[in-house]
């Protein structure tokens, strides 16, 4: 019953939802992106920029490499929307985020089901057997489901 | 392994999304729910009643009753947000939310792993042989994504 696996339900709801983030990318424009989703909330650019951080930590969460830019961290995720100056422009941000979907698909690809059911680096041999969920698969659920949560705010900018 | 299972792991979502949302509906007021989340969007109260439809579709989706009430579909399902004139206030539409997650919570507890993963009523049996992930656990995690994607938007009204 592959079909209704965990991992390949798992996987075919990540891809989905990261469909619907490829679709708003393209169909909105970067001035769209500079507005705030909601008067006084975070902009549409600091979301992607958020996403694209979230993704490359994904890489590093699962043992699948380094970092490709930990500079986002700072600017889209440890600190709150215009608090660090930067240079990126919704064009970087767009490209970044649209790149590092495309390379995490691919990176996830050497991933076995044993490998999925492991745990993530973020938690020591000892924790894992205590909590024996909180391997790579139940990680990829988390982040569709955040995923999810700032797809709702972006559709806003429409 | 039972802290794997696609069963387990999407029943587990499930109720933290719905923690998440009832954490919302405790911490802000009747007032901050008749607000937009955006401006022209959708307000809180029509998210709210909206959620509840769903919840209460889900009843039937899963055979296990009717719809206690389908006139929600049309005010907050069917339709866009003032679009019909309807009675209910934002004190009517918490409580009427707050009781479908605990009642949905009390009638899954019946469904067997075997009724998990057979089809929904809205899927034929010929249709089913074809697409066997269109099972009532695929209906429950794209329900528990459709909900964290409504709790990015409301959050936005704290």
């Amino acid at each position: 019953m592959i079909e209704n696996s965990l991992i390949n339900t798992s996987l075919r709801n990540w891809k989905e939802q990261n469909k619907r983030l490829l679709t708003i990318l393209e169909s909105l424009t970067d001035e769209q992106f500079e507005r705030e989703i909601s008067f006084g909330k975070n902009t549409g650019k600091y979301l992607l920029g958020h996403l694209a951080a979230i993704n490359h930590n994904i890489i590093v969460l699962f043992g699948l490499g380094k970092n490709p830019q930990p500079d986002l961290n700072t600017i889209f995720l440890l600190n709150p929307d215009k608090a660090i100056a930067h240079n990126y422009t919704v064009t970087n941000v767009k490209e970044i985020l649209g790149a590092s979907i495309q390379s995490l698909d691919e990176k996830l690809k050497v991933l076995t089901e044993a490998d999925w059911l492991d745990r993530h680096t973020n938690i020591s041999v000892e924790e894992f057997q205590m909590q024996p969920h909180r391997n790579k698969i139940n990680v990829l659920i988390n982040r569709t489901l955040h995923l999810a949560y700032h797809l709702g705010q972006l559709s806003l900018l429409k």
